[in-house]
């Protein structure tokens, strides 16, 4: 029980030296020995929870990725309708946006991967699929639940989620140039039948 | 007049080299002296056309932008209100889409530079803000005319362009996964009172 606490909290360790690192030097320039020395970690201990730098780097992803569907997932299951979904979870963007603020380095490593190498290509779009699969079925049913235009749900869905990835981007880029939350939620409103 | 058109010839191949070194080796790893190897002109002849590496690659985005720029004065002056142009230019979004197929480096090295250079952060922030404030008119004059509902038009185009920039963006990483064109066309046709 101990012995699997602390195998987290190496892992955990692993996760947020790596990411350190790949932000300030990228993921080219950093060494799986570097990760080591700076989170004082054996290598073997390291592979033991990575085989191979790579997949740390796609769980750096997964981690972020699996933190933003809890919330959504919870958001979705407190709300009474598919419309008040859609806007609670726009309505906790700007703290997404917030997180992400500063991870633009590592979102460009991501990129910049995804170019070179198949698996993190392939584990860099899967989100933005999944993304556009989920919120079509929510834009059906709140179209369903007549909150919503009757829009071709997978138009609109990939249509949002292109919306929060230009927000992403520019604020990211340019923190103050818009209230960007603002313009995500701007979005939503369009959907519905009164929306301006 | 000879001179001069030798001049400009000389100024396009060094832009055509430098875009094809940086796409394939990055900005920082390619240098003056090899891109004038490539392009077989003198370094001379680079600095009396480009004062750094930097006004070059500067000038790379601003030759882009200018395409684009050109293209959208084009279709609003030929359009016989502010919906039409808007609809042209978001029909003609797909050429730019395609023309940016295989840009995804040269995007890359855009955020990378503009992240560590702040002359490089003004130029690539810039034409976003602009491309804000010029929807924003264009989106104002429709609201006017009756075209498009009654939205605020800051808002609206600030929704309009990051739509646009999420859409090339998943469409530089995933091409198949969305028709990119149609994504863009709806984001407009959401603005119209009757749109869905």
């Amino acid at each position: 029980m101990v012995q699997q606490q602390r195998g987290q909290e190496t892992r955990l360790r692993l996760l947020e030296v790596a990411q350190e690192r790949f932000t300030q030097q990228g993921y080219d320039a950093t060494g799986v020995a570097e990760i080591c020395r700076h989170a004082g970690v054996s290598k073997g201990a390291f592979y033991h929870h990575f085989p191979s730098k790579q997949d740390l780097f796609i769980a750096l992803l997964d981690r972020w990725l699996d933190n933003l569907d809890e919330q959504l997932a919870a958001l979705r299951a407190e709300a009474p309708d598919a419309l008040a979904g859609l806007e609670h979870m726009t309505a906790a963007i700007e703290p997404v946006l917030a997180e992400a603020s500063g991870q633009l380095p590592l979102f460009l490593e991501f990129l910049e991967q995804a170019r070179h190498d198949p698996v993190v290509w392939e584990a860099t779009i899967a989100p933005y699929r999944r993304y556009r699969a989920y919120f079509s079925r929510l834009i059906a049913d709140g179209a369903e639940e007549g909150a919503l235009r009757a829009v071709d749900p997978d138009l609109a869905s990939a249509m949002l989620v292109s919306l929060a990835v230009g927000a992403l981007l520019q604020s990211l880029l340019d923190p103050d140039g818009a209230d960007w939350g603002q313009v995500v939620r701007a979005g939503v409103r369009m959907l519905t039948p009164d929306g301006d």
